[in-house]
């Protein structure tokens, strides 16, 4: 399925920050074909997802910007470069920015899932492979965003940052899995190692913390404690497998200790899914002195520290933090599977749809709290 | 082999701490006959360890003195409590503080080596059974020290905390066993799970580090860097496997940052065995962001906290406390046949011997940092 726009600069909608923090703007901007290990892609929907939000802000310093954020989308491959021999036009794809080179270490040694080669382009704003920009706009160029930005008709990227998915799949919905849940999901399956009878604690109720406590009620646990000080979500997370909310405001202790005691001696398993470091902290320490195992997924305060005495772990607490829920790029299309199998849903993580053009009103939502996943259709004919 | 002494009071001789600092006073004591569950040991050999030195400074609250110190020794059976099945009089024995009631779910799952219930037991100064002394002097009890109180010619322990070790092995040799050597091997084996080709750092080579070491070669570690601020520790620390040592004051940087450009982003697996916050961040730092792991064995500073950014950790760093080694009570038989076995040495961390009766200058020697191991004889006529 060859497609006529192949090798050419097409010009799309995008959605451009030009400065930190100012709104979107929806703009007409050019993308240059891809390179000879690129793939050129139709996003036909992306979401929006809180980590979106604090680059938007420029809280990484705000050294790439004008950019187009977006980084969990789904969409059909428009065209190849000349070296990408598997994916072709026509395959639908989830854009992932847990790529791998299949050459480094990490790859090859399967030690972890941040592949060596591309964790530091994540946060560059440029085409791994030129480290120059795909877009431009009369010229201009304006900047990636985790190699994937996903808030445009049309983005180019790295043939390692690209899962090609069951086409039977309802991109409107998958989308979902380049982002936020599967790292919810992982985190209880691979981090937390839930097992059938765990008791856990969730700090933090979005919508990576409701997969979480999806991924511990598939996994068997038979206690969730799901933390928030947002009462509402009570109702919420009682539907992804929460069995108690705790509201840290209706107690006149730490809520570690509330913990503890209510389960004899502490979870074996919490998950930190805010990003602060007191949670980081009370999350460890409601964990099982001995067997606890405490995940951190949250990214917020990059200036703050994590302080505890070491005696906290001297029994034997572990601490580790896990990024997409220790999923690669290879693991999404089985993600898509189980899904497709029923074995998890992604219906109720999404609150509201819209159409690209209202991208701002979403982002305001997800900044005031209001919804757990917006998904942006980006054209009216969009396929779903 | 039944004793003549069974059943009677024992008067020995025997090591009292009756102020925290205070010298160590020799004295004659009355050692009550053990308990249905308990085993009465005549120790032949001890050793000392710097943990001994933290409880004689009363660094844990000083609440138990009375006190007999002692943790690292090695002793013959003199006879049992009505229960115990397993041991009998004359059994060569290693005492273990890292006991197994092996009905706990500790213990029973292999979750980790801290045995639930007798845990909270070490840092108490009376018998498990029933919270009293089977030491005193003139009726005045007298506190058992991790439940093993080495320092006296009788000792009475609970059977969870005797390992029965093969009556061939050295009692002046294996009893070093009980603590020090154990929890480097270990730390190295079953905490940083070195394997063949890896590069370690190892913070303070003491008989810990030294130990961490001699597991590292012997799993096969390519580099084994270790890092002191004691010139004189380079020569020594050659011939347990150190292959480049490192003292920090000779550098004009973090020790930390050189160790990330010696080994290309930073090593496999690190080692804190000082005990001190600032080196287990150093060791966390040195480790490799994506598949380092650190383990932290040391224990002095109990008031300070260990303060880090979470993005140290992002990318997959791992961090664990792992005391014993990983090791059990009944792992320690296997220990001494590997040592049997000559899988590893221990004559070489022996830097003294003396008599029980010279304890105070063997307390000194390890205060001001002079010797490895210095094993004391309890009697001139003890067994070897």
């Amino acid at each position: 399925m060859a497609s006529s726009t192949a090798g050419e600069v097409i010009t799309c909608k995008a959605g451009v920050v030009w400065e930190a923090g100012q709104p979107i703007s929806i703009q007409q901007i050019q993308v240059a074909p891809p390179q000879s290990k690129e793939v050129r892609i139709k996003i036909t929907h992306t979401s929006l997802c809180q980590t979106d939000i604090y680059f938007w802000k420029g809280k990484d310093g705000g050294a790439w910007f004008p950019r187009i954020l977006g980084h969990e989308g789904a969409g059909i491959v428009e065209s190849v470069g000349s070296e990408v021999t598997e994916l072709k036009a026509g395959d639908h794809v989830i854009p992932s920015y847990m790529a791998e080179c299949k050459e480094c270490e990490l790859c090859d040694r399967g030690k972890n899932n941040m592949c060596e080669v591309f964790i530091f382009n994540y946060l560059s704003g440029v085409a791994y492979t030129d480290k120059k920009c795909r877009f431009s706009l009369n010229g201009k160029p304006i900047h990636h965003f985790f190699g994937l930005s996903t808030f445009s008709e049309y983005t180019v990227v790295h043939m390692s940052c690209v899962a090609k998915v069951n086409r039977e799949a309802p991109l409107d919905k998958i989308c979902l899995l380049g982002c936020g849940v599967p790292a919810g999901l992982g985190a209880a399956w691979n981090g937390g190692k839930v097992k059938p009878g765990d008791s856990v604690a969730i700090f933090g109720l979005g919508t990576i913390g409701l997969a979480v406590a999806e991924g511990a009620r598939i996994a068997g646990a038979s206690r969730v404690l799901g933390i928030d000080i947002n009462p509402a979500k009570e109702e919420t997370s009682k539907r992804f497998g929460v069995t108690e909310f705790l509201n840290p405001s209706d107690f006149d202790k730490p809520i570690q200790e509330v913990i503890r005691e209510m389960t004899k001696g502490g979870v074996n398993s919490s998950y930190e899914c805010v990003g602060r470091v007191e949670l980081m902290l009370a999350a460890l320490q409601c964990s099982h002195p001995a067997w606890g195992r405490t995940i951190i997924l949250g990214l917020d305060e990059m200036d703050k520290k994590l302080s505890f005495n070491p005696l906290e772990i001297l029994q034997g607490r572990k601490l580790k933090y896990v990024a997409f829920g220790g999923f690669k790029n290879s693991d999404i299309p089985k993600l898509v599977d189980k899904y497709m199998n029923n074995e998890f849903d992604l219906d109720k993580y999404i609150t509201q749809r819209m159409a690209f053009s209202d991208i701002n009103a979403a982002m305001e939502m997800l900044v005031a709290g209001k919804c757990l996943r917006c998904v942006l259709q980006m054209d009216e004919d969009c396929p779903n």
